[in-house]
């Protein structure tokens, strides 16, 4: 096969790395989990907002705790009780005191908490305290916790569960985010038959895998999914598929059939929408070479390999990275979900100038991991169940030896 | 504070371990993401189930090209061309061949596939074969990717992108599968007021932090989440909401304020609802000691610490492994997204027979990760986005050295 347009994987990052971020829109905290940040985030207000007790205990005036001890305690007036939530409605004079609980709010003229356990109560209006407090002992003073202005979050940032706690904390109703992309996902070859058709299938036939990867993956990233129909390797149909889909979504994916003639259509059919241009056709990795990107400026449009094992490892290598690119992320490549160290079970040679991926089985040995590459033949779907992770090999590198070790991305 | 039935983790894990799952639902495999197998699945039938061409070229019989050569090469008469997706329509007979495509059913009468590189075209129905093959060369038979009745899936396992793949391959449109778990959320504590309360708020009052966490990792673990309203400490209250919540939920997540009244009335709160047990009150961790389990043999009700960190280390150590246990997973404890190793930066002592969460920072030297243990006061939240994971220290020791090697669960 003639690749147009090669590219290697550092040009291919920096391709991606230049598309524009979609579209921002507002959406309210609670649905705002795994979305991308389209500004930075500062905070509006400190926090705490007033002087609050760490301890349960008493507010008092710290100077007259000095030299408090066992045998001579310090006497102090109770003169108030601080309720949670509540401001105070006493003032902490010469050897007085208010009880607090945790949170409470400290009353003016204290300036530290004694923590209950080193107390007495006395009467009700009385207590020892055994031992002394500095001033600011058991308070948090207003801004400690988070100061006004200070930076929360940069842009870009995918938010995670604690992030949306924060940002409530904060009063932070909503947020302002990266729309999220539209995929489409259209399936293409005379010999995929829908996942549905009972079995036994006819000779030669074999049910569409790569479509639901695809979409998971997709899915995964953060990318809303429409999953077209099964097309046949006929070009005027999968070029009115495409400026159909590309109505819709901001990303078509065409995951064709392995044989070559609908790789061919592919570059083809791209070829030929309005106003494309093929961005790349090939990039130096293994597997994934036939890989294809086009764009009219509006869509984008992926040419995939119709090889199982291929697809999922582009589908790392590249579109998901890309999908997490266009909604803001500053993402790595590949796409990683974990990673685990582990020792390199085999030799692993590669060539230089290209990028390789290797499926890897992972085993556990002693307290350590053991990284076994994973070999199999062309369109075998039972590797991507095999398979725990992948390793990749950089594109300057001549392989792995032995007993290496690497970063497994878990898949 | 006094624990009315303290548990060990050991204990709670055991305890969590004997719950009975969730009922099964039956899903289309496009919406089995993320969700738990109910049901080991074994394959249907063999992939594939015809005999495969695993490269482009010419099915042969192999004794036809045994000795051939670049200077001897085998003369071999095509008789016919394997369509993708198709039947062959001829049998190969002595000294015969026929073209065929990588993934073409392989015609009777051929035992191998001569790749179209080592094959030179004469004529229309002539080709010269240049290297010799063996029986099975380039041929993938029926049931050697997947093996007829062979387990493909077991129970439990969190289906993954590229397991729907495998499924619909094997033309499975529909697993079995645990319910989502339903969760409420109950926040309480007279100074805690509703994240949307505009500042500056008054003296004493915080905004709800926790709710909105708890909530975001309840939908990471596959939950469905509904967020009640902020009640105030009030028993009956209190009460009425539990009973309300378990009406629609399977759990109940009761998000407490950090006074100490709440937390006793919580604990009288789940005493008093009808047929309730306390499964434990108070767990041998730290943070996270005043945690409280309750059931009524249809709902489970947790009370969760009130400060931010203990209640954000409950959810990872004890919650979320629950909410896993639930839906059939044999879950990990505490609840782990990715691990990273890293070298501890400080020593951290522990106490023999509690298990410590220590929040830690991760920074990187060189090509390795040092891991900061980070401290704050009672009730911070910049912690839970200072943090980047944290290290449990087991019950049974003592604690970690400066420069152990730690295991950082990413949070």
């Amino acid at each position: 096969m003639e690749f147009l347009k090669v590219l290697s994987i550092s040009e291919v990052i920096n391709l991606i790395g230049s598309f524009p971020k979609l579209d921002i829109e507002v959406v309210p905290i609670e649905e705002a989990l795994g979305r991308v940040l389209a500004e930075n985030i500062y905070a509006p207000e400190p926090v705490p907002h007033f002087r609050r007790a760490t301890m349960d205990g008493y507010a008092v005036r710290a100077r007259d705790t000095f030299g408090a001890s066992e045998s001579m305690p310090a006497l102090l007036e109770i003169v108030g009780s601080v309720e949670m939530g509540k401001a105070p409605t006493c003032v902490i004079g010469p050897n007085q005191a208010a009880s607090i609980p945790t949170g409470g709010a400290v009353p003016d003229g204290a300036d530290a908490v004694v923590m209950v356990e080193y107390t007495t109560l006395i009467d009700e209006s009385t207590i020892e305290v055994y031992r002394p407090v500095a001033p600011g002992d058991h308070i948090m003073a207003p801004g400690e916790d988070i100061s006004e202005g200070s930076l929360l979050f940069e842009a870009g940032r995918i938010l995670k569960p604690q992030d949306i706690g924060t940002l409530a904390g904060l009063g932070i109703t909503e947020v302002r985010v990266h729309r999220k992309p539209r995929v489409g996902i259209i399936s293409t070859g005379d010999e995929i038959v829908d996942h549905a058709t009972k079995g036994p299938l006819p000779v030669g036939s074999v049910r569409n895998v790569n479509s639901f990867f695809i979409a998971g993956l997709c899915q995964e990233v953060g990318a809303q999914v429409g999953m077209g129909t099964l097309i046949s390797d006929n070009k005027e149909i999968l070029h009115e598929a495409c400026i159909n889909s590309a109505k819709y979504n901001d990303v078509v994916i065409l995951s064709g059939g392995s044989s070559v003639g609908i790789r061919d259509f592919t570059l083809r059919v791209f070829q030929e929408l309005p106003e494309s241009r093929i961005l790349f056709h090939g990039v130096a990795i293994k597997p994934g070479k036939p890989t294809i990107l086009a764009t009219n400026n509006k869509t984008y449009f992926w040419g995939l390999p119709g090889q199982p094992t291929s697809a999922l490892i582009v589908m790392f290598a590249l579109v998901c990275p890309f999908l997490l690119a266009i909604q803001g992320v500053n993402p790595s490549f590949p796409f990683s979900k974990a990673v685990i160290e582990a020792n390199l079970a085999s030799r692993v040679p590669s060539v230089h100038g290209r990028e390789d991926y290797v499926p890897v089985k992972l085993v556990k040995q002693g307290d350590k991991w053991v990284a076994r590459p994973i070999f199999g033949k062309s369109g075998m779907i039972s590797l991507l169940t095999k398979a725990d992770g992948f390793i990749t090999i950089p594109e300057h590198t001549e392989g792995f030896e032995e007993g290496s070790i690497v970063i497994v991305n878990l898949i």
